[in-house]
């Protein structure tokens, strides 16, 4: 549904008005006149005729002008009846400033429940509760209290933000404004009782004035359509950055005991916001950067980046930081260097990261004819200016000559520039004229530039990628309840979904193993079937490289093991299987309540269990992504042969990958848990082979 | 030496001091002049009588006033004679602003050496060349050229800076300085012809006007002094912060063709700021907020930090940075929490970190009574405010109450605080009069208080720690020249050392091996000793898990294969060990050009070759060192025992790390390469076995 009339009203009412404009319910009547809001201030306060010299009324019914939104601030036991009469009185949209709802407790939790009734009957659209409300700059709405009620003369930009913590989303907000960064929208959700960041987010993508969306989150009990509002991110150009909280144990406790928002396991969100192009930040500082590179309204065709600085270790610290992030810092083409190595001093470097060195001083048309040179270099995607600390004429005259190449190319062209602005006013103007972004230190202009390329991949190399559609409706027929499988149930179900399962034989107890393994190559895994042993290898019910020979009386001792150690087991039976080899994996899914499905690769052994080098991706998800989780582990290099292993089949596992994703998202409504564990992958072109399955059923 | 006359000379002489005061020989004189400077300022220059309204000398010898400093800016082929007739003038110092030395090659390298020469004869030190000049901020010295000459109106104060980037470094310097950052002596130290870091480095520790010391280093060729500095830096209670550049491929490429100093290995350089307290900084935003955070004068106790917020999402991310560097939000004391439930609203929370809500607006004494509470809890080492963007009245407020708190307190108490500083005069001057710091995000405050606290850790667990004198003079008898010594004369090393090494007995070539090993126990690992065939393995010279009825064949076909692999090789004889088992580990002895002999020490297999999840530590080091070593792996669970494996003699290897640390510091003058791999690591107190060895002599 469309915002505008929320984020630009005809006519607020403040429902909880209050005489004393240093509280709650006075601050947004203080704020609202003072940021010279032009429609209409209706305090509503049964207790008073006029507040503020504005009339008052007693409830919204009486209003007489057009009225859009409700800025309400009434005790909390108060809050469903006042939203009720938002709906008797046709306002469209509330945003509830009032605390004490599920944050608090049984008391609130019921309180919630009752103002998400209310929304639900009214049909009125709710930010908050517990929130810090609302700005929308170009229309003056200051429908919020605190300190931003204050500042009220925020420039306005193309910026829209929205956070879980009103105090420190809007401090957020005021330090990015502070340095430069222009606001459009910037909403405090609170407890998202009715509208949830996913869906603000891609409100503000669909805003013509909105040109980057920022997002504070805690966590959103439906995390999965944030993968939508990458995607549309990615599809219209406008960068969508994230600053998850919540990313260790002690934040995690904190965010628990502050929105009540669920916080779900960083790695999902992580792994999420890749899959799908969303940019993860972690403070404020790549907010206000970012904000600046974006606003040139050019994206990089690579990741090439061409740097030309007046002082080595500029150039030093941002090659470190450029390459960290994923940038290259490419040779420059011959006639590049040939030409620079005429001008630039020997002191200096010619070379990508060229150096003019402080000969500028004492060459003031030095700088102009090396960036020329250098803006024609093919092979640079963008390009990277860094003039230290200089102010004043030498400001001015390279921020014209930064500007006037800006001019000459289509290529990203930014500014590491931390000279003091007050002497330098006239250097400020030239690159602001150009539409030159300036950051103050090598090293985040570096992190700057790696997002912004990362970004412009993202949107060749994700927008493409196409998901099958998955039929839930396939004939399987699952035993009913919250049972576990076992070892030869769950396989058939990999079986049916396309992955590659380890050739063997199930024999029904008390019957011959020897002569059902008739046609199967020895070695055997010899394994006790049973729901009740999902243990197996702990109980004993299990004897690897079995000969043939050995079947009848392998099978007689996994049997009698397995009765041992669970008594009363139900034993199915044996399931007798070629051994497998290869590199070990294990795939898992993982039902989160957040995301839905979530399938998880590592690599066997240490590596998962100690060094925790786990990817993860939301199913179902195609193959170019499935060989993304793949090469995202840390041990990737293991697929490419060690000590002597041949390379493993990686196109196999990544066909694995996506058959167990589609199995995991058509098993969603009954899956619990699935894990394939060892998948053994094998030398290129001989596949994968999944010797251990457990399907968990809810 | 002292550097006193350095920082605060009587007398300064310009070099080759140019008319034009917008060149490089102008900027000091303008800059001297601009700021003050109350000794005499003499330009040098046969050219003139009289320049800029100073009388103008034709060179140093004809000075007649006290001269303490040259500032050099003459062309690179005059410097050397410049500093000849400094030694003459009995000049002590000089700072050589000319470019054009070994950064320019074969030609700059002559003129490199020419000039060290000259200030060897000459007993003149030099900072520089190809350096920006230099500050001492309450003297008036502003020996410098470029953007920095400018800024005379810096503010003095307690950080001591030095840098081997000029341009760079004064970015640096004038970005902290605009963050409210004062300097005491800035640095440029160019080519470190003579005075190099780690001496400048000492002399700022030296100095009782320093508190804070800051170094932007690219390499030093002599490094290995810096574990002095850091040692002396925690003796005195005053960091040391070091912005080590080059820690990529292509940062060190061009850093190589930056001051041409050379870069050393970044994990070498991290291991020793580790190993004796220095301080790793990567931008410049951490050096402000640490110069802030220490400037309060107070370390904590402990890595306990409680934390007040008045908005919860600042908590939150609070909890997670101050978790990942290292600290921890323990529980409130029973009594703390108790009060703090009957202060806090139901809808904030009274758990660590504590969140008093915008409630602060409706109730102005609830953050003083609820600071005055956390204060009290005897559980916590530092206390940390969170104040979000808080302006105006609300902000002095604020500040005047956390200024009551913390003078009732010797714990560090810290702000964070983003509020328009122009708009909280009244704020501002409360903290400051306070010495409260405060820092504007809530990640960055959390981050500076993780390494205050480490630094106040380092203090306690690295100064007590002694290193054993290593007698170079033991009666070793290493043969001749560059040799690589075969495995069971490289084990003889080993056991000198006190290395444990396999139960073993070397059987000289033609001798019978089944009654050489007769009171070793089965089974056996049968080698080639032949200094010629290095690579044993690769050559078939090895065969493990050999019986003792097999031996004599195992000898005969290693010794067969070994002559076939490398034809001619000279076969000592062969090696009988007894099989060791344990967890596999390896370490090697990296003999670095600035650091000398370093230990590693990594894990067998994967963990090694594809993680590089390895530890260094610069030689000698005790015994507490060598646990840090196994504690910093990535991997150190494994010592814990794995999947049913017992737990691994950590105590054990941190013994055998010790000895090969002393080993390789009493070698090192003959030390090219040691490596040691695979090494055992036996259950608990069971001790360790060197499997291999492989000592390279240079």
């Amino acid at each position: 549904m469309s915002f505008e009339r929320l984020f630009h009203p005809d006519g607020i009412a403040i429902i909880g008005a209050s005489a004393d404009i240093g509280r709650i319910g006075g601050h947004p009547i203080k704020a609202l006149k003072n940021a010279g809001y032009r429609g209409g201030i209706f305090p509503i306060n049964p207790k008073y005729r006029e507040l503020h010299g504005l009339a008052c009324f007693p409830d919204v019914m009486s209003l007489k002008r057009r009225c859009d939104l409700a800025v309400v601030a009434v005790p909390a036991p108060g809050v469903a009846n006042a939203i009720r009469d938002c709906g008797k009185a046709g306002i469209p949209f509330a945003v509830v400033l009032t605390a004490g709802f599920r944050e608090t407790g049984a008391e609130g939790r019921k309180l919630e429940a009752e103002l998400k009734a209310a929304a639900t009957e009214s049909g009125v659209r709710i930010v908050g509760p517990n929130c810090q409300g609302m700005l929308s700059l170009q229309s003056r709405v200051f429908a919020a209290f605190g300190s931003v009620a204050d500042e009220t003369d925020f420039r306005p930009g193309s910026v829209s933000c929205a956070f879980q913590s009103g105090g420190f989303g809007y401090a957020i907000v005021n330090l990015a404004e502070a340095q430069g960064v222009g606001f459009r929208y910037c909403v405090s959700s609170g407890n998202e009782t009715d509208i949830a960041m996913p869906e603000l987010l891609s409100a503000f993508l669909d805003d013509p004035g909105t040109s980057l969306a920022f997002a504070y989150m805690e966590g959103t009990p439906d995390a999965r359509p944030l993968l939508d509002v990458g995607r549309k991110s990615l599809d219209m150009g406008k960068p969508v950055l994230i600053w998850k909280a919540g990313t260790t144990d002690a934040g995690i406790k904190a965010a628990a005991s502050h929105t009540a928002n669920m916080t779900g396991t960083y790695d999902l969100y992580r792994a999420a916001m890749r899959q799908c192009g969303l940019i993860e930040v972690d403070d404020v500082e790549p907010i206000v950067d970012l904000a600046r590179l974006f606003a040139q309204g050019r994206l990089p065709k690579g990741n090439a980046v061409g740097v030309l600085s007046i002082s080595g270790g500029s150039g030093v610290v941002f090659a470190d930081a450029a390459v960290r992030g994923g940038l290259t810092l490419p040779p420059f083409a011959p006639q590049t260097l040939a030409k620079l190595r005429q001008m630039i001093p020997a002191f200096g470097s010619a070379e990508n990261p060229a150096d003019i060195t402080a000969a500028l001083f004492n060459d003031k048309t030095l700088f102009a004819r090396t960036l020329e040179v250098v803006l024609q270099d093919p092979g640079l995607d963008q390009l990277v200016v860094l003039i230290a600390s200089i102010s004043g004429a030498s400001a001015a005259h390279s921020a014209e000559v930064v500007a006037a190449a800006a001019a000459k190319t289509d290529k990203p062209v930014s500014v590491q520039w931390s000279g003091r602005q007050a002497k330098s006013e006239a250097a400020m103007q030239a690159l602001a004229a150009a539409g030159v972004p300036f950051v103050t230190t090598p090293v985040r202009l570096a992190r700057a530039c790696a997002i912004l390329s990362r970004f412009a991949e993202d949107r060749r190399r994700l927008l493409p990628r196409r998901v099958a559609h998955v039929t839930t409706a396939r004939s399987l027929t699952l035993p009913a309840g919250a049972v576990t499988l076992n070892e030869a149930e769950s396989k058939a179900l990999l079986r049916t979904f396309g992955v590659p399962v380890a050739k063997e034989v199930f024999v029904a107890a008390g019957n011959d193993v020897t002569a059902a393994a008739g046609t199967l190559q020895a070695p055997f895994a010899v394994k006790i079937v049973s729901r009740d042993v999902p243990h197996k290898t702990e109980a004993g019910g299990v004897k690897l490289r079995v000969t043939r020979e050995g079947l009848a009386e392998a099978a007689r001792q996994v049997t009698d093991n397995a009765k041992k150690a669970v008594p009363g087991a139900a034993i199915d039976g044996i399931l007798v299987s070629e051994m497998a080899s290869g590199l070990e994996t294990l795939i898992g899914v993982i039902n989160d309540p957040s995301f839905g499905p979530v399938v998880a690769l590592g690599l066997g052994g240490v590596l998962t269990e100690v060094l925790k080098d786990v990817s993860y991706r939301v199913a179902p998800f195609d193959i170019d992504t499935a060989r993304d989780m793949i090469a995202e582990l840390r041990a990737a290099k293991l697929f490419e042969g060690y000590r002597g292993a041949p390379p493993a089949d990686k196109e196999a596992l990544a066909r694995a990958l996506v058959a167990v994703s589609e199995m995991a998202t058509a098993l969603a409504p009954r899956l619990k848990e699935l894990d394939i564990n060892p998948v053994f992958v094998g030398p290129a072109a001989s596949g994968v082979v999944a010797a251990d399955a457990l399907v968990v059923l809810k």
